[in-house]
């Protein structure tokens, strides 16, 4: 079987028009396919209008118990049960899930040498139970899952949506069953060689360009950077195919960056 | 097969202690379960931290679109997630929907002609969708409903958990293959006598008996007969057995109210 694995995040998840069209979209998409989205701005405005400070430590956030409650109600409560409810009137038969649901994703609190992220979950190879996805898969019901994991103990952790989408693609990949194609979608066409120029994607990055690239921050910039990370290991972990781009392209080669070792 | 359905509600929500020893009694019933469960008061608490009013005509709560956001945010998110979290801990394999997920309980608006309730689903005979609710009790996963439904044209819904609970047991009694046992907890014993006295509960309640009593409104309170409604409902309807009381009791007949027709 084929799956296409999709994330969509960034500003597609801001507005609700938006995210109505970028659904239209992966709604057409043919065969099996699940759906990871992030959690946009929404938290932050929830966060403001609570008047709960995000807490910083060297630039970096932290998950405090606090800021938790607050992701976990939007990621998994408003934006991933909105997503759900517009996909079943696309008739996309949806279903929500965080990782703590069915025991999907299983990961471990951040380690804290450096610096205590809080309430934030990694994932391994070992975390995404492909059992539960391929049932709902062959039920024709599509998973769509928001990046709140669990720890089996009991605490759910806010995970990198997309860690979360590069590891279920590897974990289905390594079954050796499926053709696994993941598509990062985002609100450009691709990644831009001049953040400037909407117009000016990448065809395609290779390993070694990404690594050239990498080193050079006037072309690809901090936020860019992990994402290519994970596309790529997600190609080096038996991942067939990875895009970069728009949701109205996802079924288009030509207008979006592809990713290749 | 034998099913139990256990609506959890009231002040087991609102604290965490209280929220996980409900679980563990949840967790120690034997056989297929399905749990649903209300909001207790943390909708309001985070309405008030946002400086959101609750709207309310001729004593009645409205939904509007701000209320629902919130909602929908702490039963489908916060409430829910933590409950699935919680049952993992404790090795029962929950998975955590509302009513759009899997198109599992499909509502209608209230009619507005004397009211306008806005965002308020109300659900039928023909709402729950039994065949997801089956197929994932026999992979052993134990489905955690929250109150939210969807109207299938993109509208998430809120909706009441006892009427949810009621109809999920009267959609599955209905096809005749399995015994439904309802079961509505809450931080008393049953059904008080005397709601000064927490000792005071009837053992036994048949239809006669609550048909005089509710016209005395000093035996039983305005938000008890809703609940004893959709009980009875939910006994004419098909369903073996239907009791309220603590979690603590929910497998011995001697600690709550017994509802018989």
């Amino acid at each position: 079987m084929k799956i296409h694995i999709v994330k969509i995040g960034g500003h597609l998840i801001n507005d609700q028009k938006v995210i109505r069209s970028s659904l239209e979209y992966f709604s057409k998409l043919q065969g099996y396919k699940i759906l990871i989205h992030g959690g946009g701005k929404k938290a932050d405005f929830i966060l403001n209008k609570m008047g709960i400070n995000q807490k910083m430590i060297q630039g970096r956030r932290i998950t405090d118990k606090e800021t938790l409650d607050i992701v976990v109600m939007t990621y998994a409560g408003m934006i991933n049960k909105n997503i759900v409810a517009i996909l079943q009137s696309y008739h996309c038969n949806a279903l929500g899930l965080c990782g703590a649901d069915g025991n999907c994703i299983q990961s471990y609190l951040r380690d804290k040498t450096n610096i205590d992220y809080g309430y934030v979950g990694d994932v391994n190879s070992k975390s995404v139970n492909t059992h539960l996805i391929k049932f709902l898969l062959k039920k024709n019901i599509i998973p769509v899952f928001c990046s709140i994991t669990h720890n089996g103990i009991g605490n759910l952790l806010n995970t990198n949506a997309d860690t979360i989408a590069a590891y279920i693609a590897i974990s289905l990949a390594r079954e050796k069953d499926s053709e696994i194609e993941l598509h990062f979608c985002f609100e450009k066409k691709g990644v831009l060689r001049d953040i400037q120029d909407s117009e000016s994607y990448f065809k395609k990055i290779n390993f070694h360009l990404f690594q050239k690239i990498k080193k050079n921050h006037t072309i690809i910039k901090n936020g860019m950077i992990p994402k290519l990370e994970n596309a790529f290991f997600a190609l080096k972990n038996g991942v067939s195919k990875v895009s970069i781009g728009l949701p109205n392209y996802l079924n288009d080669l030509n207008h979006k960056t592809i990713l290749c070792l």
